[in-house]
């Protein structure tokens, strides 16, 4: 097939023809299918059932140090679920705190808790005029919406295969004290899938922030999250490589198993230096008694060790693996060789990442939302929800059924076709 | 027996030779027990392992609208729990967010929202120069840490058997601007297990604060936590009341299941006007994508309804009334006539208010603590752990196996009887 970037005013307008007939095809199909929200599906999920048989009334509900769990106790969390989630995280339990069911809210708290205490004895920053964090885009809506409804000003940073761009990074850090944070997802990144290069980690250790309490938010979501037995990508652990370039309390690093186990019914955790911990410590024991300890005994109950957690993601990676392959195969396919739209290939994590022609993506989305197939908002994955080229999309393959996934899929490439057609023939 | 302050010196002295002997006794016992915190006992979280029955493997995870608790949605409850706690918060379902574990991470959440964002559109507090809350006195510590802990400054308020002292907070509140709120414990108050009266609630519904983002705390904590079936406290609903007296959005009411089922395993909630959902659900969006709703659904198949959970509340009645009665027979048996000590009688809740006389409590304390007895710190009871009359002392019964709890009380009361007998004498 010829790129549609070669074809004459008179090849667009009868590709468009053929194209319009297709897509008035879907319209009478009253499709309703959900590709928007990163979503484990339902079989992901039968697959923790046993988790719901991992304590019943005939247990002991007491934990390894004699905790009753079922009481008030143990501020930071159980001792072995601290191991379990220190070895999901490679980090030392002691590094550990353990928190209740969302990582997300970790964050938010993190956040709060700098606004209006501040870091280690800095100033509290809703103190201060200006605060800022730099946003490597595409990323994390929902990242976004923290420090927007916050006031923080944020500064877009554009990704490469190897992670943010360091350069501009170390550059911007080095200049501007209130620039205080950077939001990361360092391993199969939301929505690329891309996992940041050993260099790359390296050189966030060893930034120079001029403020001192800038903080890395290293949100280790896929850590273990892959679609493959012999295609997995590595990633340098921060907190020890910090800790070896002498700066220990760069980074709050943030996990948990809502794509594990159960989304909402997970348990959530975060791995930072003990000057950190101390501080964050001194907040947490006003804020609550502790958190849902017998939820932490139900997943080490459940997955015994670490092993046991690697050998259940297998069979995440089993249900979701021809997912992916689904919609990248019908990508390939379809759009090819068109030159109209690229896209990642990611080895794991929940989403991958497309990018259409400029100025395009608004129009696709809002195209496949009338043949009832809802995308993630467009510019979802750009702050302020403004992607100045609009053309980055974010495609989540796991919640849908296989057939339902391939429909939408189809559907998708159909109006990337269709709004691509037009913004050429408009320029032609 | 005469009272202690009826002795002349002679008399105080040869009691006390008489009462450090048996301290040396209690001494060399070796006890180690503690009367510090509301912790349910092992046999109260024994009546709650049902509910560990309540879901396995091959029970379907829906709830009523069919969403999947297992995946994410629903940020503010499932309709069952909701229907659930609102029965026992005696609120429509449409006024009742259902949060994660701790009604305490509620309220600190609760103030950390109106320090950065502000109430309903109002200047975020910490914008203010000053914000003032009142706090009754005695009343809970871990209420004063939340708002010592973001720089509220804290008024203390008069408590008596029928609430607050309604007159200084009516006079406060419509002069001072600063003032954005107060903290309640409306029925069996911790510590003294009063319940405000029809009166007190009328007047607090009533209030006319000269803030417009003032704000009542209404800690209903021990809402259904009777000690007796006969006689039981009856507290007016408080957020019918303020809408009758044209004052929706006047109350924060917080709830939850800690003391029902199992301490950092229930589930928590919020009542509260329309108006007020709307703005804290605002800032709630951003924080998660939603609670632990398996646990929702779990607490709701185990009680099925209030019946059910009023019928497991007369279990916890029977475990921890003896307890009680035990307390309270062996005050009134050592010091019911020596005029060094007053004590309530509460009908429910979990905590007796002991008052010694003036300057005594920590001593006390500190005695109990030399002889292996632990009591709550004194003056945890006031804001800053000040208490300018060192008197109130906070006695939680239900924690120490009886036998124990027996002997804790009697060597408590030995030691009231000492510290007082100083006193006495140093004074005659």
């Amino acid at each position: 097939m010829k790129k549609y970037t070669e074809m004459t005013k008179e090849e667009l307008q009868k590709e468009l023809d053929v194209l319009n007939e297709k897509y008035k095809e879907y319209q009478g199909m009253d499709l309703a299918l959900d590709m928007s929200r990163g979503k484990p599906c339902r079989e992901q999920l039968d697959i923790s059932m046993g988790m719901m048989d991992a304590l019943n009334s005939h247990v002991d509900l007491s934990c390894e140090d004699g905790t009753d769990c079922r009481n008030y106790g143990l501020l930071d969390g159980i001792p072995e679920a601290k191991v379990l989630i220190g070895d999901m995280m490679e980090n030392h339990p002691d590094n550990i705190i353990i928190y209740g069911n969302s990582s997300l809210n970790v964050m938010y708290d993190t956040v709060a808790r700098a606004m209006t205490h501040g870091i280690m004895g800095h100033t509290p920053w809703c103190k201060l005029d200006k605060v800022k964090f730099l946003c490597p885009v595409p990323g994390y809506d929902r990242h976004f919406a923290i420090t927007e409804y916050f006031g923080i000003e944020m500064i877009p940073v554009p990704m490469t295969s190897k992670g943010p761009d360091m350069d501009m990074i170390e550059e911007l850090v080095s200049k501007d004290e209130a620039i205080k944070g950077i939001w990361c997802v360092p391993k199969y990144s939301n929505p690329q899938g891309y996992s940041y290069s050993d260099d790359t980690v390296r050189r966030f250790a060893r930034l120079r922030p001029a403020a001192q309490d800038f903080r890395i938010f290293w949100d280790n979501a896929y850590g273990i999250h892959h679609l493959y037995d012999d295609k997995q990508d590595y990633l340098v652990e921060i907190l020890a490589e910090c800790k070896k370039a002498g700066n220990p309390d760069l980074v709050y690093k943030f996990a948990s198993t809502s794509k594990i186990t159960f989304p909402g019914s997970g348990i959530a955790a975060l791995a930072t230096s003990l000057n950190n911990m101390e501080d964050i410590k001194k907040q947490l024991k006003n804020q609550t008694i502790g958190h849902d300890k017998v939820n932490q005994l139900r997943h080490v109950r459940f997955f015994k060790d670490i092993h046991g957690m690697t050998e259940h993601m297998k069979k995440h990676a089993d249900i979701i693996r021809p997912k992916f392959e689904a919609v990248l195969e019908i990508l390939d396919r379809e759009l090819g060789e068109l030159s109209i739209g690229t896209w990642t290939k990611p080895n794991g994590g929940y989403f991958i990442s497309f990018d259409s022609l400029e100025g395009c993506a608004k129009d696709i989305i809002s195209m496949a939302k009338k043949a009832g197939v809802t995308m993630t908002e467009a510019a979802a994955t750009w702050p302020y929800h403004k992607d100045p080229h609009d053309s980055n999309i974010r495609i989540a393959p796991t919640y849908p059924p296989i057939e339902d996934l391939k429909l939408a899929t189809e559907l998708f490439t159909l109006c990337v076709k269709i709004v691509s057609a037009e913004k050429l023939l408009k320029e032609a």
